[in-house]
């Protein structure tokens, strides 16, 4: 049974017509988003997605997104890998990463691992794409994700850049979708509206990364549109916390892409500010929190066709013990097997627990899962078993870690995670190049 | 083809009448190592293992050690977790790790995660033992495997622990090794003759380890006996360096457990000295490290029934980037699924480096994989791929990692690991509490 303690809630959280969107109960939605819906791009945008043949399957594999507005703010956010893409290094190093106006995708192939070719071939989509957007370079993100170690056929992606050009559109969103994705199972996107003092913007992201599926690894993309006006450092730092607290805060197998890229770009359109240190900054804010949370919520619930998502939270202790708990248990593959297992076996997060905090000093703690107390002072307390294990066989599963001493003050570390079947064996290991 | 470079030999090393037991090509036998059987305790030991009643199964479950030299000397290495077993607390912290003449070890049951009533259990072990073989109570180490956070039944224990205390003999070394086993699929012992300047002496030991298969998770032990006579100091620094040239360079999961324990301990009995700074010290300590680097191959290709051994050696670059490296791709789930469905993916290997070494400065380096050089400045270079799938289908597949600059003075990083396949997932996911 729910320990009485618990904070957790069994009931999901959903805003009047959500659209099925803000499915997780571990999401609640701002009272400032009065609409979700799975389309609309923000005014000022328009967006394109056309499939250029890099795919072979002929899905789509080039997609490209515009913000009509000459003084458009931006931000982004980049992978920590040091073996990043060729358009990681190019937008990140030689890109106005705060004043982008476009993004240009290819999917199916990531160009990565792909050596000083693969940054001229990165140079060449973004000025095929700035030629055709007529924009400068600089204000032109580029992205890629698929497989790794082949040359990007940029003759094959500058036509499709050209056919996307001419297809963008306000209503382009979807199409722009399909573009980014690769192995998704299910689409990964919202349109927000977000009443602010000043008025109404929407708020839009699209989000692409399931995990290990693609080939060669996952690369987890993120664009984020909207109409609000916004100046570029409070477009930095709230992208940044966005982004903290959510792409970051997820474990599919503790892989990192050399891909992963944020960007979000305010179109300002609604003319609708939002100022820093206010009221509506703050309504904005949770309401890309909530967006970007619910984004990397079903990234994890897509990697390798999980069946379900465990979340793990760690309190008291020192700040520095509480991450690496909350880290070693969400990336150990014992934990991961026993939650796709339907196991509440509280054992394997102990083990996590001892691994993270080494030393031989014992580190006092406690574990709940799914709200019931399972262990107490490093020892099992009695709990009903067959109760709890009806539990755990719920698609989104609590593992709360106390450690000692506990700091009711500080915040916890959380970090979601999916689980490790079958699924992800066969996937990951019965591709052969 | 393998590279003319790679130091990489395709011929396993085994010594004449090596029994088998030294089958990867990775270990070489030194030339002190006149002799390799499976059995044999040295002079000076008498072991033991009996059926208690702890393992459902009936099989072997209480073992005990004991060394009838009053001066035997020796030396222990426990598991870094500060979520430690009962045994491993009490032996570390109130045993005479330098004096050891004992070891009891209870299997299908590790005494961990049992709180302050587990470390009761394993005082009341300890003091049985001590009484059944006359010996003071700091003399004895006391070991666990199995399931965790289950009460110890001490008293099935002390039944066992009596009837084994009488069957003690110079030739238990077989019922020794199955009464340490849980799920062990194969025996990792060896008895190794090993000529000195002063004579032979026998080198024992014998490890139990087999991934993650045992309930909770799993747990490497390792006795090694001899009757060579060491001073303590030698000891402990051989069985050090030992332990951590093998057992701390494997990884079947990444996970640690509360149990892990290696125990050496030297009867003298056959008058032959080992003096630290001599040759004699070198040949000793070389057969020792073969003994340990054979016996932890064993353990990781034990692991979840693996397909295959991976090894990883990284050189260049800075110590600490290749010590990282080393373990991000030994651990990395998708290097481990890729080496179990014998793909040569390269990608996987650049994204662990990549993640190992974080930071917007890409770190040039090279792969090969099973000789063959794949990818020189983090880019692709022709080889023949179905040459190199033929070849990583072998029961070991080496990853070479060059990072630069190159520094060929220094050692480089090595980690040994099992694959990850459908029987990991299987053992891991399918048990239910």
């Amino acid at each position: 049974m729910p320990d009485a303690e618990s904070p957790v809630s069994e009931t999901p959280s959903s805003a009047p017509g959500s659209d099925g969107f803000f499915r997780s109960r571990w999401v609640s939605v701002p009272d400032a988003v009065v609409g979700v819906a799975s389309r609309g791009l923000p005014r000022g945008f328009r967006a394109a997605g056309v499939a250029a043949g890099i795919k072979a399957s002929g899905q789509p594999d080039v997609a490209l997104l515009v913000c009509d507005a000459p003084d458009a703010v931006s931000a982004a956010r980049f992978t920590t890998s040091s073996v990043a893409s060729a358009p990681v290094v190019l937008t990140r190093d030689e890109g106005r990463t705060d004043g982008l106006r476009a993004v240009v995708i290819t999917s199916g192939n990531a160009n990565a691992g792909t050596g000083r070719g693969g940054l001229v071939a990165a140079r060449r989509v973004r000025a095929d794409a700035a030629a055709a957007v007529d924009l400068p370079e600089d204000r032109i993100a580029v992205c890629g994700t698929g497989v790794i170690g082949v040359p990007l056929p940029v003759d094959v992606v500058a036509a499709g850049l050209g056919t996307a050009a001419e297809e963008l559109s306000p209503a382009g969103d979807d199409d722009f979708r399909r573009g980014i994705e690769t192995t998704d199972l299910f689409p990964k996107v919202a349109s927000l509206t977000v009443r602010l003092s000043g008025g109404e913007v929407t708020l839009h992201a699209v989000a692409k990364g399931a995990g290990m599926i693609e080939p060669r690894f996952a690369t987890m993309l993120c664009f984020v549109t909207t109409d609000a006006r916004l100046d570029a450092a409070t477009a930095d730092r709230l992208l940044g916390a966005g982004v903290a607290g959510s792409f970051d805060r997820i474990s599919v197998d503790g892989q990192l892409s050399t891909s992963d890229t944020a960007v979000l770009i305010a179109s300002g359109a609604s003319g609708v500010a939002v100022d820093p240190g206010t009221a509506d900054e703050r309504a904005f804010a949770a309401a890309l929190h909530a967006l970007l949370d619910q984004l990397a919520l079903l990234i994890v619930a897509d990697g390798e066709g999980a069946r379900r998502v465990g979340r793990v939270t760690v309190r008291g202790g020192r700040p520095a013990d509480r991450e690496a708990v909350a880290r070693q248990v969400a990336n150990s593959p014992l934990v991961k097997t026993a939650l796709y297992g339907g196991d509440p076996n509280w054992g394997r997060i102990a083990q996590a627990v001892g691994a993270a905090v080494p030393g031989p000093r014992s580190v006092p703690f406690a574990i709940r899962i799914a709200g019931v107390e399972v262990c107490r002072d490093a020892e099992e307390v009695p709990f009903d078993r067959a109760a709890l294990v009806a539990a755990v066989q719920a698609p989104e599963v609590d593992y709360e870690i106390d450690l000692a001493p506990a700091r009711a003050d500080e915040s916890p570390a959380v970090v979601h995670f999916s689980d490790l079947g079958h699924e992800y064996v066969t996937v990951n290991a019965e591709y052969t190049t």
